[in-house]
């Protein structure tokens, strides 16, 4: 048993969506006493760090509903249920920046926003780029723009909050503190 | 008008919880079609590196029911509507470490999914921590318990996934760039 473990009692779905799932469970607290949870379940994703020859960062620009902004991303994207984060991580990586890889190197995991979801992300990274012929398809109701940054540059998109992931800014000090 | 902009056409509110709100809003894309944008709204939080005299992190460890295990990460809480980050931060230091501080350092802020919600998070460090003679109490649905660890073990905890959660890995990061 984990420490303060909190068990089911009953889970009732509120909404069953294309990117989320809402739930809100009854739990048993460590002290008795019953209280609520409201959970959201995610798929998960993958997002990978993709450095090219001469040192540049490839990143995507697009715009996040709920910020109400554009913001600059490593490039990342939505498991497919059942598939395997490194087969998805290569998809995304041809999908939003043209290039493909097949030396990508396994970072570390983390999730997101553990007090309410579930969302786990799967990080990589790869500095063997190699520019795909075929353009790949974006999901229909997706619209990025992939561009290259120095780190100088990268530093002065997260003082403009114009970076403002968290994920992003997690790759960022990763690539500091690997010698970048 | 920023790039990629998506209108909103309507909203439609699914769940309005004690922790999220959620809503699916038909949005005008950029090339004139119509998509839908599933949409968690979350009142924002506060984490806090604290860090003692002696090097050591103060870290508290919870049962997170989206995860079904219990983690060991920065203390953190919820805004309260209206409130100023820096008070939460103090504010939650006390409650969940017994310490307080009168020199709370901004970090940065992130947001943790931009891709669904908008959970925005203010990150702040001290290193100036006074023992509160007085214990404060926790929500009353909440456990936890606090400890301090040293970066090794802190390292370790990140190998064994007892720190899994992205803004605890991204403070351990920012502590070794700043020099821990």
């Amino acid at each position: 048993m984990s420490k303060f473990e909190e068990k089911t009692i009953q889970s009732k779905e509120i909404f069953d969506g294309k990117i989320i799932k809402v739930s809100v469970d009854d739990v048993l607290l460590p002290n008795g006493e019953i209280s609520i949870r409201e959970l959201v379940k995610h798929q998960g994703a993958v997002a990978v760090i993709a450095v090219t020859e001469d040192r540049r960062f490839l990143m995507v620009e697009q715009y996040r509903k709920p910020l109400e902004k554009a913001i600059v991303e490593v490039p990342a994207g939505k498991l497919e249920p059942g598939e395997a984060p490194e087969v998805t991580a290569v998809r995304e990586l041809e999908e939003e920046t043209g290039f493909t890889t097949d030396q990508l190197e396994y970072v570390t995991s983390f999730y997101t926003t553990p007090g309410f979801c579930d969302e786990r992300i799967y990080l990589y990274y790869t500095d063997q780029l190699v520019p795909i012929t075929e353009e790949k398809a974006l999901d229909e109701d997706e619209f990025l723009e992939c561009q290259s940054y120095t780190m100088a540059e990268l530093d002065q998109l997260v003082k403009d909050e114009r970076i403002h992931d968290l994920k992003t800014m997690y790759a960022l000090q990763y690539l500091k503190l690997r010698g970048f």
